[in-house]
């Protein structure tokens, strides 16, 4: 991979996803000392960036697997991504969830037109439902995270991002199952000027730090964080990129992402759900660190439920 | 008042506030059964429309009242607009409020510059306590709504959508003193293409929509709503124009206010405060009437006490 293959899966995908704003606010610059620059994903299609690594991969497919269809498991963000970019790209997109997901997830997804097939909420069934897919229909597996070809769309956000501010100094993006920070940490390198890349993790899930301390892949016993999105495992396709191209991993707690999304929501007066939260939750445990600096934060989705956020 | 008059407000105080972002939503345009045009005022500076009529209301005092400063009594908005207009222009705000008020309220106004004066709460006590400033400073006081330069500023949000979409059919604004609903009007007036003008108001607080019916100002005697803005009685400078140019007034319950606020949150990825939603409300409620036209709704702030908001 290079830096002009990066701009060809921009070009590819442009017509499907919105370059989507960057926000700033002089009162949170004062809060956090440093000058932040904050690429507000919420408002991309389908609410996250999930849109732009399910657009690339299914793009990248040949016209026989895109005629024969595509299949993920997910409850969240990415279902609803690979089901609208099959539907824009005219592929047919099959989504195994949870029968206990929540109703208003499974009709997300059906509003984009994906056809789900429920399964027993545990990983064993929800592979195995993948995979009778595979089987019958011919349709190709795509990962939520751990597939090149969702890293490379990923890394869209941060390019734009570089594209308008080049001289930023650090670029900070939440880590679940990688496939943002790689992503991010790639844009940097091709397209940043000795641009610093951090992910930021939630303590209660945290095997992305800890992986990069030990030099392999650590997993979660357990992954009890309010940042859903970011309870899922590091891939082996994703860590190699972040051993190369992240400066490190910074830990915050739940009450630090609680704060740091209350900030967001009160101070840029837009909605983005707890995942999002937990890189400035980083810059703003880490004062010192960024003092001064110009600062870019991925806001990674706004797809939150309104009903379960209490702040007190 | 004429055209030429509203573009000098206009080129006055655009060094001064933001031209704030227009926002569309494919999911709420087929909810509506129309095509809706979002002005987002919650992006505005201090985020809130106020900006602009206090704003304007300060750059039109002589050069000696300036130096003599202004007072207003409000514990909301307004108190934080005034606070922030004064400062860019150098002139001292005195703000009386309640001893009531909610200390972030407070903290707010003393963060933008504002000389807070407590008070018992009251009317009469506020009324008293700004005599007494504009007695003993020679300060001016400026009313939040029942103004015409406030009027004449508020005018300006409603302007910039109609410079970029002349062709709307319907504009909608909330009311509550009348001054944001007033300067839309005229704005309609002067620059939109036969756009008609609507209200949305809380039944809570109905006294804009029985002033309209009855054809003379109408109190309140509660105004228990949600929308906290809009709880303050219509004035005697607001009325006449909201007579001559506003079709009419639709009155919406608390439970469509809190639906519609939580829709603009969860599809538009915004924090808007619940007067902002009371708009909208009107749209969702009155489905025939606006059927497939071009409908424009100022969203009117998005300064909201997240502690405060519960939805169900």
């Amino acid at each position: 991979m290079d830096k002009q293959s990066l701009l060809e899966v921009q070009q590819r995908i442009s017509p499907f996803i919105h370059n989507t704003p960057v926000l700033t606010s002089q009162l949170l610059d004062e809060m956090a000392g440093a000058k932040l620059f904050f690429k507000c994903e919420n408002f991309q299609k389908m609410g996250a960036f999930k849109m732009r690594g399910a657009t690339n991969a299914i793009i990248n497919l040949t016209k026989e697997e895109q005629e024969r269809g595509v299949v993920t498991h997910s409850s969240g963000n990415f279902a609803q991504a690979i089901s609208l970019a099959a539907r824009n790209l005219d592929v047919k997109a099959y989504i195994v969830m949870p029968n206990n997901a929540p109703l208003v997830k499974k009709e997300a997804v059906l509003n984009y037109g994906g056809l789900v097939t429920e399964c027993e909420p545990n990983i064993k069934a929800r592979e195995q439902a993948s995979q009778d897919i595979v089987d019958n229909k011919g349709a190709t597996f795509i990962h939520p995270s751990n597939d090149l070809n969702v890293i490379l769309g990923n890394a869209t956000a941060a390019m734009e991002l570089l594209q308008s501010l080049p001289d930023l100094n650090f670029l900070l993006s939440p880590v679940g199952g990688g496939g943002l920070l790689a992503g991010t940490a790639l844009a940097a390198h091709y397209f940043g000027n000795h641009c610093v890349v951090l992910g930021g993790e939630p303590k209660a899930a945290d095997d992305a730090f800890r992986s990069m301390k030990s030099g392999h892949i650590e997993t979660n016993i357990s992954a009890n964080t309010v940042a859903d999105g970011l309870r899922t495992q590091l891939g082996d396709i994703n860590f190699p990129i972040l051993q190369k191209y992240v400066d490190h991993i910074v830990c915050v707690e739940e009450h630090e992402i609680l704060k740091a999304m209350k900030l967001l929501w009160e101070r840029l007066k837009i909605v983005v759900e707890p995942s999002s939260a937990v890189a400035f939750a980083v810059v703003l445990k880490e004062k010192e660190y960024f003092k001064n600096k110009k600062v870019g934060i991925i806001l990674s989705g706004g797809n939150v439920d309104l009903e379960t956020i209490k702040f007190s």
